[in-house]
């Protein structure tokens, strides 16, 4: 499906820039790339900042016109920095990539507009796009690098394709829930640590004071592995030995 | 509460990619670069690419160490490759950005950290980070331009931070920022430990296997109060006097 999703540069000044965006394509799973009247290209520039996407960059299209870079797309969306004196549909990087995913999906030719790195798209550019597509950035500094724009759309693009592949997220939880000790495992684990503690003499089982809640809070405010109270446990049964002298400590 | 956040690249080899990071950082309201030793800095490159992001490159910050770069932070996350062989609390761009803007909201110090350009960051500079983040990617082709990788993680940075500007944020503190203990105070404790899992003969420095890492990862998943933290250096001071035969131990 992500072959359906063309990515448009138009009027490119540095070909570096090119590269970069082949290489940001590339990263993203995307693959074609489409060239409007690119000032230098090919360039050792652009194969430089390519850094191995060298396919997309000898399979980009190079065209006269923007029209010719939207042969066969039913949705264009392209980048603007919003304040146009004409109003257009709007969309922040994300509902974009939901958009272009959604369309591509139904088998559509969906194209991403990018214009020139100081100027942009001209505003009949922009009245050829469906969208446009706006990266939210600092006001004061607002002009994002070209193939750093082309990273953040396509970035966006997969994404949305993770979540519609239905990809099993490709987030690792944190921790396994069937890992987590049990509530009477961390009892346990709290009733050995006590008594090590006393064994140290480092709690006064007279006046233990609140050491003891103190620690529950530490360890019972997040979760911890099965595999973690037993390193812990571990530690307390070595403490104590060593602390009812049965073991060997170390020399020093 | 953006200014609570910064980013670190480790021992970056291009100037140009230091560059591309100050410029994308003033693109999303970032402002605090920290560079571990890097290669080739100040350099014209660096200052060509920043494109007016001036201003941050000339405060960026250099320092001999990741541990410098992180002091007074008590929550870093760390940009990896994902197929490491101990799994760790992982996130993906957008959780990064959350967790960030979160935690960054309550007062707290928070870092963002990049690795080296072919070889990302070490497993001991991951195991300084309390999560990892993973920017998903062409299994084929995974490899993101460093100026790229921190395009993304300060988009998504910005994108939270505008949501949470939107709407007050509902959550409420589990813990007192100004009361967490900091990476560094965290360095202290888990040398301060290592030197007494070594005494009571629970740890071989020969053989160390995964203990510290797993520990690290316990401990690191979740914030720690620096009494907290007190509490579990007093108990490891007492552990190492009985095992140094320095106390009374209890009899039984």
């Amino acid at each position: 499906m992500l072959q359906n999703i063309r990515v448009v540069l138009v009027n490119t000044s540095h070909p570096g820039n090119i590269g970069g965006a082949a290489r940001a394509l590339k990263n993203m799973g995307l693959s074609r790339l489409v060239l409007v009247q690119p000032l230098d290209f090919p360039a050792a520039d652009a194969t430089a900042r390519a850094s191995g996407a060298d396919d997309v960059l000898s399979g980009a299209q190079v065209v006269a016109t923007l029209e010719e870079a939207l042969v066969g797309c039913s949705l264009a969306i392209g980048t603007s920095a919003r304040d146009r004196s004409l109003p257009w549909p709007m969309l922040d990087p994300r509902e974009c990539g939901g958009k272009a995913v959604e369309r591509a999906g139904m088998g559509e030719e969906v194209a991403l507009v990018f214009g020139r790195e100081h100027a942009g798209l001209t505003n009949d550019e922009l009245q050829r796009c469906h969208f446009h597509v706006h990266i939210p950035s600092n006001p004061d500094f607002s002009s994002l690098n070209l193939a750093a724009a082309v990273q953040v759309l396509a970035y966006e693009v997969r994404m949305a394709w993770l979540a519609a592949e239905g990809a099993p997220s490709k987030v690792e939880k944190a921790v396994d829930a069937s890992e987590l000790a049990t509530l009477d495992e961390m009892e346990r684990f709290y009733d050995h640590l006590e008594k090590t503690l006393v064994d140290i003499a480092f709690l006064d089982p007279d006046k233990p004071k609140h050491l003891m809640a103190r620690l529950r809070r530490l360890y019972g405010r997040n979760s911890v592995e099965r595999t973690e109270v037993s390193i812990l446990r571990g530690i307390l049964t070595e403490t104590q030995k060593v602390a009812r002298g049965e073991s060997h400590k170390r020399k020093d």
